[in-house]
């Protein structure tokens, strides 16, 4: 194991790439960023297709490390390239959303994410699932990051406590006048 | 953006958790263990359904954080709800690795992964990708500790010249007695 | 077999416990509730997530036997963890409902409901199928329930007739009116 | 609900039957009818196929409840309408199994048994899972018999500690001596 | 072969049976009515459940050679056993039409009408095509009857003539013209 | 309706063609040939690829009325365009086998057969259902063939005493010895 | 391989057919027109179904070389047998478009045009991707054509140029405002 | 449309690039450069993954037009990105063919192959068709060269003859001889 004088500090203030093939997918993909924000984690966004703009994204990806970038989350449709060449160029983890576009509703994406071969991960999340993508980078940069563990902490508390007060709500009005008052 | 004040030093032995649901899984999952190894990165191991041991995996996933665990790696097939329900009780990130098993050939075990709720993100990798899911921890490990980015970048270098490799070799002595070799 | 002097008088005012992962799905899951109603068999209803509150589902799982629960329902989208995390916390009989959601429109939720591993059944109804999910209850109840049971078997001759009398009436007017009516 | 005294005795010496299509499935059913042997369970088991017998199946779901049957289990490859045909003529918790079987690999008994129409619930389990459908028969069968549900958590109980020995066992010799001794 | 003296004269005014398992899929089945009128062929019509009004299913099919039925047209959605039990309680041809209904968009249905155990086979047409099962209807009638056929013949011939009427206008006026006429 | 005037006398020895897209596929449409032989019924059997010998399948099919065919059966895997060219080549009924070949186990064939476009319809039975479309095939030549008819009803009966008689066993030796006789 | 006397020189006016089975099809088959008026690339377009009208189709592949067709774009739905029966009547090379058409989405078309048996290749796009085949097309046409294949290098330059600015323009005004101007 | 002297003469001696990821998957590509060989055609063979060398692949994409290649065969399993990112790198024709590897069989690469964005496609030929895929580069190389477009056709009709001689076999001997001479 790394002994821990080899740990650098962690100083950047944009940790965390967004990145999309098409501006398309902006309004998905900017879940995630709102994310970041409720967290007070900084994160740089782009639009950058793997096929229509391939030297810009592995440029962009081979210097991920020296901006301070140390989790990526790529977002991509259809045959949804861009997550696996993003992860073939640095040895950062990349965070792969299939997105739902076209006739297969996103099983073709989730496929050509998840489904990488050895040597290569991608951490996929579920299709769309711009939130959880967020979500996994906190967790990641969580890791070593102890304000932003107990920030996750209590936001799976809030998350508790949201659904502990509408099964008190439930529990309180009954389930049709629930229903009318939603 | 946490200051880096709250960045706790990196000192655990075993930063990884692997664990599966049945010995039935363990082949596959050593091949993640023995991926940490070669990396000289230290793993817990453990075999705990989410069904059949439910409290033994809550509490230990609880307690996951203070035993220096970093990284979760649970290997799960059929309904595979071990990733998931190990992800609730952790802010730590969760790797999801779906195992191929019954008829559906994994895609269940995919879909029961990779589909999480809004809220708790779970990494998922291929199916029965073991390998990519410990390159996927180290990855992680990897973003504050530049002794493991810099294994990582050597490895995709020995990944790179063994391609090379072939490819010279095909090049020198054609498909037919390539073929007759292998 | 067990002797008829264990069997426990069937007392409880709520036999069926009802419960969904969000109130998003309470529109679907009340026509479970509603078909209970015009059976005047009563049932408890909460919102509870497996991964948002997964405590409380235990600890309401574990009490449903005392509380005089004695058939659960479940309904879950997505990865759909709930109606398998709360059958490994009770011997009580659980029905889940795989609920459409998202870009999978529910085999996700299928998938991860009905491939429980070997020891922990769930009974799965159809997508979305909350009035079933309710009449496979009854049945249930009405193993030991005679009432109960009689009053399934006058639901189906209601059915029945329903049928013959759709039937009756397109052999009166023909296809053309009937559709004009519908 | 209905009043106590409408509660039949249960005294039954056989209250599940297991049905299947075809002798080609009695070594899967057959896992069913050894798990309620070691519950102490009876059971009657019949080969007739709902397309080949159908008067047969008929006539023997009808009588179903004057023989003392409780619970139905009902297995099927393919088309799979053993289960659903024997639902439409009876009261009783029908629990369907799709087995696997030609090109589809049980994917097609599956639909054919999960997605019934409104009105006729059969409670289905996983592909193949003989074992789940005859503890999802004791769990019903345990709603009113004390006896059967302890037999059951003993039952859980007996599948956790088993687990936790394999625990206990990796964490002592470790996954490579483990592997070995499989 | 059997000879010519076993043919029975064929004189029914109503040789195909349209069955239907709810009102719900009168529309498309409709299309197959409309068809049959517009080739002179007479036509039963009915709305019967195979779960909901079973024995009425039976009956009627058990007495449809005697009624003049020659062929079967029976549509279903969801789990769609209503082709598979009528073929089973008829020596006729029976054609299955799988419909188009609820999260699964009609594969669960073509499963389960196409994929019969040997001995009962359905000729499945494709989803929801109500028509085509006319028009198979037609074929089936027209091994024997001349003008049927010859009525066939013309209809491909029809067909046959609108596609080229098409293929001449395109030609004629080019691709932008004949988008803004449609 | 035709008038029965019309009806030409059925007298040809080979009512049925067999065809299928290449030898390979010879050993399982066999099947087809020996039900067709059980019952006296006489068929030609062909070897043409739709791709490979376009025009003598356009020939063969357009002579078949001719040449005293009544029901085509064609076989095909993979794209499986076979039985849908002839279709499109004939007025007969042609019956599709989806074939299983390669890596989509046959669900390929299926949707290549059974989703023909509105005006040309197959009658496609299930993946590798040889047995079944000469059942088909026979219950179309019964429509008008008094003795196919009764034939098949024998032949119904037959399959009939056959599950009965397993049933009968299974209920004298029980399972266990059912299955070491197996 | 050939000898360069044997290439033909190229001087069609309209290399590239464009055929659909319907006129359905016609408004998406249109943008593969549309890159071809843009490449400044002749092009025929038929409407031409491969069932109905078989001969049609035949006729007009065969004499395709000699009308100085050297591409053909042919788009079907559903069975989508067209690039398949053309692709077996010329040996130019035959790009399929899978069209987005009934309950299965294109999945059908898809496996039905990908799915080619060997020795009669079908160059298959994405489901509804005709701009693609068009692009596809523009390819082959562009193996001797330099002009074509410096145009396709102009439009991947435009492609990327499109890509950078809007990242550009992300980077300038940020995420939110950005998609206020959409 | 471009003139005739933009042509440039073809003169390269390896027109066909077989390129494929690892050479695991030598043996099914090599299947591609049998069928070259028969037709004298010169081919290029590399092994060379998309994400282990992703420099290598680009580097020799963008050379190639200047190397004489003019159509790029690349096959890929698993996620299969291969075939893409070649394709967005060079003007040339790319055929794509998806290889059967793990736990999906062969759909996950079809999908990441097939469905790739507007602007760049991949001429997909279907699961492991290695063979037409060599055969799809002869039809793109026979656009302009005579002798290879006749080659076509003689290959066509020797697969016409082939069929036919099986034909008259089976017609000569019956299936049960020729089935026992395979």
């Amino acid at each position: 194991m790394a002994e821990s004088k080899d740990n650098e500090p962690y100083v950047s203030s944009s940790p965390v790439w967004i990145i999309m093939g098409s501006d398309s997918d902006l309004r998905i993909m900017s879940e995630a960023a709102k994310i970041l924000e409720s967290f007070a984690v900084g994160f740089e966004m782009s639009i950058a297709s793997a096929h229509r703009s391939t030297d810009y994204v592995l440029e962009q990806t081979r210097s991920a490390v020296e901006r301070g970038v140390r989790v990526i989350i790529a977002g991509a449709g259809l045959a949804a390239h861009l997550p696996g060449v993003i992860a073939a160029a640095t040895p950062l983890p990349v965070i792969g959303i299939p997105l739902q576009s076209g006739a297969l509703a996103g099983q073709d994406a989730l496929y050509s994410i998840v489904q990488m071969p050895p040597g290569i991960p991608v951490a996929t999340v579920g299709i769309g699932a711009a939130q959880n993508a967020a979500l996994l980078a906190l967790r990641i940069l969580g890791c070593y990051d102890v304000v932003i563990r107990d920030d996750l902490v209590k936001y799976s508390q809030k998350m508790r406590d949201a659904v502990l007060d509408k099964n008190a709500k439930l529990a309180s009005i009954g389930f049709r006048q629930y229903l009318e008052g939603m």
